[in-house]
């Protein structure tokens, strides 16, 4: 067992009182933090003790809705209303692949962990893929196998796709970070027969979250109304789908008695504040569904959709969209968005006994913020200054289950250049095709 | 004179065309581009030459409304409605002086420079310390002396206010990048009498702008109704101060009337999203302004309001507001947001026949985005990737008048540990204030 003792950090917990440990020190054992406190740190025998420099040590970020492989999709169709159909959908039809998911995946995981992100919920296709570079990245991660009825890249039928599950589950079974999920595309993309027997599948496997949009568009909406004369969420909540193991992304076109379903059953709720906004949807009520208990945590959505993986490039529109919506500062106070940023979402991915906040006994999932840059400064307070002035930059070392995956900005467990140049060479590929449906749109 | 020819560029001109010049080169004589182009450079004796590996290089950004030395303050008091009253006010008071104005603005120069921003207007107290700080940073400003009736720090009369202006536009007059400019305050804290002085004043000192926050607040708006029967756009209009020289900062609460009194006058508008939003106050109708034939800048506002001073910070709230008013993805292509950081923000604040496109004879005034990091590719939109994936931290070169003022990220013309150091000496003397203002707020 390795004993590891950080030394000399501002520590913020991200527990129940939300304490900080102005010069604190943490003890790590092994995979486990063991103790932590402010003061002359203990003496532990054969321990590795790392000098913080008064730095800020918190908890790894948690990404909790994301397409990782869509990272080669990047900022494709920004501003074209219709891009999902013009260009989402045939490129993935045609470009999709064991080899692209996991290029695409691997630059993700990269950006991620340079970012402070530790543990995120990832559904796309191929998903196995996604499950081994994430183990491979040193990451924790739900991985999700999308089922969906619009020719899928990787599955042919509703029961092809459960196969792919079920292989997914397999081969996770008992991984100590890779948890395999079931994703329902969305109410409207698999419908009530589908979503009764992916309902009916995660009652089979407690333990393995259930992922699926739910409420972000207004066909989805009208879908529902029309041909159930529900809501969305009722259609889903009727499908027996909405459950605590349950991760809704965006929830953004519901009504109070949506919110009153979604508190409920118990499901926890992905903002994905960028894209909502990118995409003009509008603004989730993200305060109501708190006040409401209903845990929320924050998400990038896939980089086709939110551009970056970071959780920093989030955290201004999310606060913002709070106070705009409630017409005041008050909305949504800084400590907040630290805390849908750790516990909170660690609690929507079911993890919050183990990762989420720095206590003794739970995982050692942690990162360290370096305030060298003047821009920081002065910090009257750590959570303003990490959610108003912070980038992904200023993250420096990056811990995992007790294994750093970053330090001093070197990333340990990737090969930065090698994945770049992997993702380029799958993503050249595309640019022919891009180049067309580009020259198509212009000539309209 | 020193001339320069930068090789191997990625060069987006921001143009009238939007012409980009994928393998470029550009030739700097002096203060002055004199040529660029595609393909070839030119051979240009005794040039240096500059290889930019491939890295995009635009035109430098403009930051239209600030408060620099207000860095101090930053993020204090953030989730407080009575933030005003309660936090700056009184600390401006107590400790707003030329040691803190210039020790602030230098902290917030030397942000800008790291960020991009070459250009910036700025309007506070002192404000002649403000001029000489951005002169020695080698940046370009409008500074703007603020007159205001709440016991300025400055100055205990409007015809004190006016002697610091006059002494300020003594100081810069014919100053190559400082612009002396009239900053009253707003229309409420001001008056009409006081904004026909400025007026008049404004008439007598061509090329001297007039900075005013516009619009920004519903107390102002029922200030104006209920004195003047007017909107304060239309008070403000009849005291004769919004004239093609005018940047009016914020034009957040204006309605279609407004647009076009504003749109009429020829006045700039800073647009401030992040501080209107973390105010809770709404977005502002940028692309009615816009579409009305108004230039529209992006603003960071003062350090305590939107906490940095890039503009990175403001891209994506700038596009996600206009895009959600209208409701779809198409307003504000990432195109548009370019411009309006570079060459609209140059007509917001009078210097678009200097600066803010790389054309033949236009300033040299560029900043280099290195594109080393994994995060921002694969690149299919260089715009989209701006706006939407790029940080300050990847601005490496920046160039004003022809002078070098940071390379390979280093700062050539401020020491930042030093600067630093200053700001927070200055800085820990509030502490005592801040704490004690805090623990009367908990105590309510």
């Amino acid at each position: 067992m390795t004993d590891t003792v950080l030394t000399n950090a501002w520590i913020l917990t991200v527990d129940e009182t939300m304490t900080i440990h102005a010069r604190g020190w943490l003890h790590i054992s092994g995979d486990t933090i063991v103790a932590l406190g402010d003061g002359a740190p203990p003496q532990v025998p054969n321990a590795e003790i790392v000098d913080m420099s008064g730095d800020i040590v918190m908890p790894g970020m948690v990404n909790t809705h994301c397409h990782m492989a869509m990272s080669l999709f990047r900022g494709l169709g920004e501003d074209v209303d219709d891009r999902l159909f013009r260009y989402m959908l045939p490129l993935e039809r045609k470009f999709v692949s064991p080899e692209m998911v996991r290029a695409g995946t691997t630059l993700s995981a990269l950006e991620s962990i340079m970012g402070g992100v530790t543990s995120i919920a990832d559904m796309y296709y191929f998903e196995t893929e996604v499950g081994h570079v994430i183990d491979r990245a040193g990451m924790r991660g739900i991985v999700g196998q999308t089922l969906a009825d619009f020719d899928a890249p990787d599955h042919k039928s509703f029961d092809a796709g459960f196969a792919l599950v079920d292989e997914l589950a397999d081969t996770f079974a008992d991984h100590a970070r890779v948890t395999a999920s079931i994703a329902p595309h969305a109410p409207y993309s698999t419908g009530p027969a589908i979503m009764e027997r992916v309902a009916q599948w995660s009652d089979d496997h407690p333990g393995l979250p259930v992922q699926i949009h739910l409420a972000e568009t207004e066909p989805e909406i009208a879908w529902a109304r029309e041909k159930y004369g529900l809501s969305t969420v009722g259609v889903t909540a009727r499908s027996g789908l909405l459950k605590p193991s349950t991760i809704a992304a965006h929830c953004l076109l519901i009504d109070d008695d949506d919110i009153a379903i979604l508190a409920q059953s118990g499901v926890g709720v992905a903002h994905n504040a960028r894209s909502n906004g990118k995409g003009g949807r509008g603004m989730a009520r993200v305060e109501d569904m708190r006040k409401a208990g209903i845990a929320v945590g924050i998400a990038t959505d896939g980089p086709m959709s939110g551009n970056t993986l970071d959780l920093f490039a989030q955290f201004g529109v999310v606060s913002i969209f709070a106070k705009i919506l409630g017409h005041s500062r008050k909305p949504m106070p800084t400590k907040d968005v630290i805390r849908m940023a750790t516990i909170e979402g660690a609690k929507v991915l079911g993890l919050d006994d183990r990762i989420g906040s720095l206590e003794a006994g739970k995982k050692a999932d942690l990162i360290r913020i370096s305030l060298a840059a003047p821009r920081l400064h002065p910090i009257y307070d750590p959570y303003s200054m990490l959610v108003f002035a912070a980038m992904p930059t200023d993250v420096c070392d990056v811990m995992v289950d007790g294994n750093w995956l970053m330090r001093d900005r070197q990333v340990l467990t990737l090969e930065p250049q090698k994945v770049l140049a992997d993702a380029l060479a799958v993503a050249d590929k595309f640019r022919t095709e891009i180049a067309a449906i580009d020259a198509a749109r212009q000539k309209e």
